[in-house]
């Protein structure tokens, strides 16, 4: 399923301020799903090996053999590619595909990825499962992944009422370490002022909140 | 090289605090140099992989050889296999391996990684580059990311006096967006009070400082 722009953004796509922000990609709903389809499974196979890549304890020979293997997987892939990165591409009907972001990208491996939900209150959630490749503490969470998925939430709860903003400051407020494992992430954006939208969140295990946040969102002058 | 554990910390080890936080690995500095040997080029390619499955514009056919390679490859690896995530390792000489890093881990694919320097003032530094993996922004870093490096380099600059220290609170002040590629990121600890040690660094490109960030760090109770 692709990715809802907000409506208000959707007017600024081509204007001087998000000027090589986008890129347009005028496909059809049908080929969004078809283009998904064909690469949603290998990045979760990539995503398996990157776990594989950190728990291993096969002899060298073996270790060869996998590495030969990805080597020509890669040469394949890279048989035709995007110049650059993959950019935030839409299609003219205000469908987004984020799909090489580092949080919610279903094309990038490093992603768990996220899938946030929000509700007509403006409170926006995610319930997501971190494994080996976000460890910091022995069997926990790394505290900058927890800073990254939050950012990333909060962001989107900013731009819950259609105008597009950017991070100004964000805060992270650690109350105890947080398990690998099952988690859940939420935001809501409290109040705005003139150009400036604070918002809160907090990650939480099925013991309760291990992590707050808060953001100052700023909407850019070229969409005031 | 294995990366040195702070004096103090050392000492700690085994100590109630520290319970189930580090995995005593006695093997001799040539078996880790071998591991490394082993196991950073397979790392490297995975890297690769991660780049090249963001990026690829192949047909399904090719996705799919590409996708049966990696599978193969991770069957390989998966032959043995540590029960749960890496953990901090550690030799009696005191060298640690926190080879499963998200941001410095050897064996973490999803690390750039960071080699984090520092020099006899507490000044902790890294040169590093952030590819298509690390987009949020169309050719720009994600602020998210920014942060997750930011916590990190603060969080091993915060234990410059040999003292363990967890993240409090961590706030990063976005000056302008940081375009993928070439990356320089700094920390130092400015002033210690009691249990607390005050932390500042930033990140930023060619043309002068992208991100700043301060954190508090808080020296736990065991070790004080």
């Amino acid at each position: 399923m692709a990715h809802e722009l907000q409506p208000g953004l959707r007017d600024q796509l081509n204007q001087s301020g998000g000027g090589g922000q986008f890129l347009l990609e005028d496909i059809t709903t049908e080929q969004i799903a078809r283009r998904r389809g064909i690469y949603e499974p290998l990045t979760e196979s990539v995503r398996d090996i990157i776990d594989a890549t950190i728990r291993t304890e096969v002899e060298e020979a073996d270790v060869a053999k996998a590495r030969a293997l990805v080597d020509e997987a890669t040469a394949l892939l890279r048989g035709k590619q995007i110049d650059g990165a993959y950019g935030i591409r839409y299609t003219s009907r205000g469908e987004s595909m984020p799909w090489g972001n580092p949080v919610i990208g279903i094309r990038n491996p490093t992603a768990p990825p996220l899938f946030v939900e929000r509700d007509e209150t403006g409170r926006y959630w995610s319930d997501f499962t971190l494994g080996a490749a976000y460890e910091g503490p022995s069997a926990h969470v790394h505290g900058g992944v927890l800073a990254l998925m939050l950012d990333h939430v909060l962001g989107e709860a900013a731009s819950f009422d259609g105008t597009p903003s950017v991070t100004g400051t964000f805060e992270v407020r650690y109350l105890r370490t947080t398990p690998l494992g099952p988690l859940h992430i939420e935001a809501k954006t409290e109040r705005r002022e003139a150009n400036k939208k604070y918002v809160n969140g907090h990650i939480s295990d099925a013991n309760g909140v291990t992590v707050e946040a808060s953001g100052v969102f700023i909407i850019p002058r070229w969409a005031r």
